[in-house]
């Protein structure tokens, strides 16, 4: 197969921006990758790693070079990142993102980005409780879904390329509506962080918890900590940024909770069978 | 190391009943293990993957030569079977059981108890999401906590064995008032399945959700489909035994909630960010 970009050049590698550049040169989907990032000392770990073939701290210094341009930073800073790049990029470019939530970073991107660049939208969905390139594979993408967010105005051989690096790297990709794509990660991923957070921290309140009281955790709990132990500071952004779709799941999820609850109480053992069983169902239906 | 017991029962050969038999006998803790159900063509089924050495549905057959009986029932039924049983059991046998609440079980038994009969109540934390012999194994009690919840009027004898039976499978044994057990297990345990069942059940009442909406989950909400993939009869049980602990726990949780939806309806991205980093803290402090 051909190779889709001679010089991709990835802002943030991080897990997924350091997988990508492992899957993209191992699979040669790109010639060449260039990390781009302000943590100078970390960029040249990567490099010595070989998961990048160059670096740099400088936009001027290289951007102009590239024909893909992937920013893989934590979601709040996407936005301004392209906003700044715009000018050192050389026309044609593509330019895409993996950042979580894609409303407010598609709306903001083309609000500035000048027809000369052509921006897509991306979320691959493959993130992991880890973050950092030291935890970063070439296989990451395998088997996963992978959401692209295009827009009326969206460069249609741009986003046929994007479709095909996601593609070569070995994701299902699909195209969603970018607010569509905010709903249902807020329901299957930023509502189940903000309950395993919730849930920890919960626990935590109970005096002697740590102690003692979590020596006595077995499956169930564990499997929160895992998820709990997620980057602070990628969540707090996500929850911000996916602020009004996030508080309507959290609400749903409550009013569940407060129906469990008062089966509880009532001690309606039919329901609570039957709701547990419909988990179980579903558990089954989707195994 | 010497035999503890020559002749032990089991009442229920599932998960947890089928592992200690096969563990007690690999480890030469037991002589010979009876199993004891009302389902004859599931215990031939246990007793021909050679997981119990004979079997038996009527109590009144074998029970009498046993000085090991091991209750591994569903929670509701284990006070009423042993007052059952305690017709046909010999002067000085040991009772034990493995339910997941105490308090209730263990009040129970001791107002019918006679004082022939020793009754120490206990709960290996070993359980899983899965449930039936076909899923036991004799290496799922190692290294799990195991607690005993003995009374004032617990034969000390009784308590020793049940303590060596559970520490020669390989389980760190624990002796807590039966009261602390159910507060400890409602917060890591109870809690917990309640609101992954909670989890998959709020998503499931949005439309389109099953056949769309959950191939683009990811590591999160699928840690939650397991753990709500649990037996529904199984949950139902505890949630109701457990009940008045298990309330508070899910109030204490919805406020933590609370919290958090209000955090984020602030935008307060300080709080957050600071919230999500205890949870990690801890995670890392527990690894």
């Amino acid at each position: 197969m051909t190779m889709l970009f001679q010089r991709m050049a990835i802002a943030g590698v991080g897990l997924i921006g350091g997988s990508l550049a492992q899957a993209v040169k191992e699979r040669k989907v790109v010639g060449e990758v260039v990390g781009v990032g302000r943590n100078e000392e970390r960029l040249k770990r990567a490099f010595e790693a070989g998961i990048i073939d160059s670096y740099t701290t400088r936009m001027n210094d290289s951007l102009g070079t590239v024909d893909l341009m992937v920013i893989a930073t934590p979601v709040c800073m996407i936005a301004d990142l392209v906003e700044t790049m715009v000018p050192f990029l050389k026309e044609g470019t593509v330019i895409t993102d993996v950042g979580s939530v894609k409303k407010e970073i598609v709306e903001q991107v083309e609000g500035f980005i000048p027809d000369t660049l052509h921006f897509v939208g991306g979320h691959p969905i493959a993130g992991t409780e880890n973050s950092g390139f030291e935890h970063s594979c070439s296989t990451l993408f395998e088997d996963r879904k992978c959401i692209l967010t295009p827009v009326e105005s969206t460069n249609q051989q741009a986003l046929k390329q994007v479709q095909e690096l996601w593609s070569r790297v070995g994701s299902n990709v699909v195209c969603l509506h970018c607010n569509e794509h905010d709903e249902i990660l807020a329901a299957v991923s930023h509502l189940p962080h903000m309950v395993a957070y919730g849930m920890v921290n919960c626990l935590l309140t109970i005096e002697g918890f740590e102690e003692n009281i979590f020596s006595f955790s077995a499956g169930g709990f564990k499997d929160f900590t895992r998820i709990a132990g997620s980057d602070p500071a990628m969540w707090r952004d996500i929850a911000l940024m996916n602020r009004d779709k996030l508080l309507l799941m959290i609400k749903r999820f409550q009013s569940y909770l407060d129906e469990l609850k008062e089966a509880i109480e009532q001690r309606d053992s039919e329901k609570l069978f039957s709701e547990f069983q419909k988990s179980r169902t579903f558990k089954q239906l989707m195994k």
